[in-house]
């Protein structure tokens, strides 16, 4: 036994969703919480056993799957063998406008309202767009001499109705995370850019709030994924690193990977149709070029269920895929977790 | 009749890609091609009948499915009731890396190739990754003055081999096209920035080459999609806008998009399994969030088959889409079109 604490890798860098939704499941008072710059490096942490366990983002609830973590999981150079999914963790996103404003205007207090043509908040309907979406969000600082805006590429698209309305036409500028954003804004002295990000960065950066709250929908949630690295038993046969897994609940989520031929045509419904033959429940499908050949697909998909250990007998997941090795070119199992939708903080 | 030769819009701007494929299809002589700013001014333009025909990308093969096209196809605020795919081009993507280095290194000739520690190529294997990926392309400009990229938020991940062994670290930033990146270096007497473009872009902006098939995969294609507005015949039943369909060929795919109720989640096997039902192949499946609730998606199914029109009889897709009708919670015929891969130019 040592007296370090276990560590955890995350998306970083500080101060963003990824952070929050590890803080929430992981004690900082209990574990050392290591940010890193790409999700490829918590890949690389865990399963170079330089932590214990990773923490990235999966999909937005606005935005759709990240692209970035399914390809690590499709693993096509065969740099994660031994990466599975143990957890899941939801955050809500509460998007602000961030800029340096507030820090001149007279330290941190909220600047008047400022109402001006460009930022009225009505958005005109038309011919084509007879009921423009309207955003829900107002500024409470001035937006007019806004040149640059800076935040995380998924960031656009959970605002789009706001950057209409209030920005349109400012010139986009993508950088690695929504906190790496306010850090560039904060460290510009022009006053001409600003930042979709975080309440927190706001604080972490010094930066005022321009506006809160500035998603297209109040419910805009992000997915993470706790992963974690399988131990090989004496017996040669890999481990699910979750060794507290909770046997009393069946509410349990499973990820698998698949391929299939493509010159059989029918391979991928017959792959999808084996997890209804055992009941399992399909709760998402994403879709990622194979990186083999053009136009040729490696799938994932998430059922309801759990794949039972040696010595637990043969369950539904099991079975499914037993059946699924004669159907698809190959597969993967990516790990079985407990569900946690519905129990977010 | 009039002597106004119809309008084809595309995404622009001009020496994009998607100009590539429309011109491939829609020579200038017979149409007017059109540059749009964005996909969603295409499909308003050709929801308005202000053109007669758009061209989209909808996927590329390294990089995946271009989620914007997705997104206006799911069509969450009914804009486009009368958009169908109508056809497909196939373009194959040769990126540069373009500076302005050849304009001040004495005009259109090549620069001498310079080797430096710094652009060996050598990519050093590690534990992690024994076998790292070695780009094909070898730069033929000095890159070392080069500290900020632009281009298409797509191409870094289509490049990402050149970029991690020649550019690592290097600033990028995200523009709206692969040509409006090469229009902007242009634009930059500093000489410090360089644009991940066409060939055909350095020749229109005055560039020079400082690398050729930059890509990972020398085979990187992108699939673009021909829409048309449906018209309503007398009968008010909606009629494909192609009618110079080939019914002699059986070599049709159809798109499908379709949500089912999460609350009964089978729903999403039973309404695949119905394709399968009727033979028909399914060749992609691409998800997107539905837009109505948290973690409910709607999907995208492109099958090889036709959808027949009234008069035509009840083709094995009109039967599978009568079963959908059952299982799911809505769906959409998204248009049937002659299948082009392999006959690409």
């Amino acid at each position: 036994m040592t007296e370090e604490k276990p560590v955890v890798a995350f998306l970083g860098p500080k101060a963003s969703y990824t952070h929050q939704a590890t803080i929430d499941n992981f004690p900082s008072a209990a574990y050392d919480l290591s940010p890193q710059i790409t999700i490829e490096d918590v890949f690389n942490a865990v399963q170079n056993s330089t932590a214990y366990r990773g923490v990235v983002p999966f999909e937005n609830s606005t935005n759709g799957s990240v692209v970035f973590t399914l390809d690590l999981f499709a693993d096509l150079n065969s740099k994660y063998p031994d990466i599975l999914v143990c957890g899941e963790a939801y955050v809500k996103v509460k998007h602000c406008l961030l800029g340096n404003q507030g820090k001149f205007g007279g330290g941190p207090s909220t600047p008047a309202i400022i109402e001006s043509p460009l930022s009225s908040g009505a958005v005109t309907p038309t011919i084509l767009n007879p009921l423009p979406t309207k955003p829900s969000a107002r500024p409470i600082g001035d937006l007019r001499g806004i040149k640059r805006l800076y935040s995380h590429p998924q960031a656009w698209g959970q605002c789009k109705s706001f950057l209409n309305t209030y920005l349109k036409g400012v010139e986009r500028l993508d950088v690695s995370s929504t906190s790496r954003a306010a850090e560039i804004v904060a460290g510009d002295g022009s006053g001409e850019s600003a930042a979709i990000s975080s309440g927190i960065a706001a604080r972490i950066h010094g930066l005022g709030i321009l506006a809160r709250g500035i998603e297209d929908r109040g419910d805009n949630e992000t997915r993470f994924f706790v992963i974690g690295r399988a131990t090989t038993a004496a017996n040669g046969i890999s481990e699910h690193p979750d060794t507290t897994i909770n046997t009393a609940t069946q509410n349990y989520k499973s990820l698998i990977s698949f391929t299939v031929d493509h010159n059989n045509p029918g391979a991928l419904a017959h792959s999808l149709s084996v997890f209804e033959k055992y009941g399992l429940n399909l709760t998402s499908i994403n879709t990622r070029p194979s990186g083999t050949e053009n136009w040729n697909y490696i799938f994932f998909v998430e059922i309801k269920g759990r794949r039972l250990e040696d010595g637990e007998g043969e369950g539904a997941v099991n079975q499914a895929l037993g059946d699924l090795k004669d159907v698809c070119r190959g597969f993967r199992w990516l790990g079985s977790w407990e569900n946690r939708l519905g129990r977010e903080r």
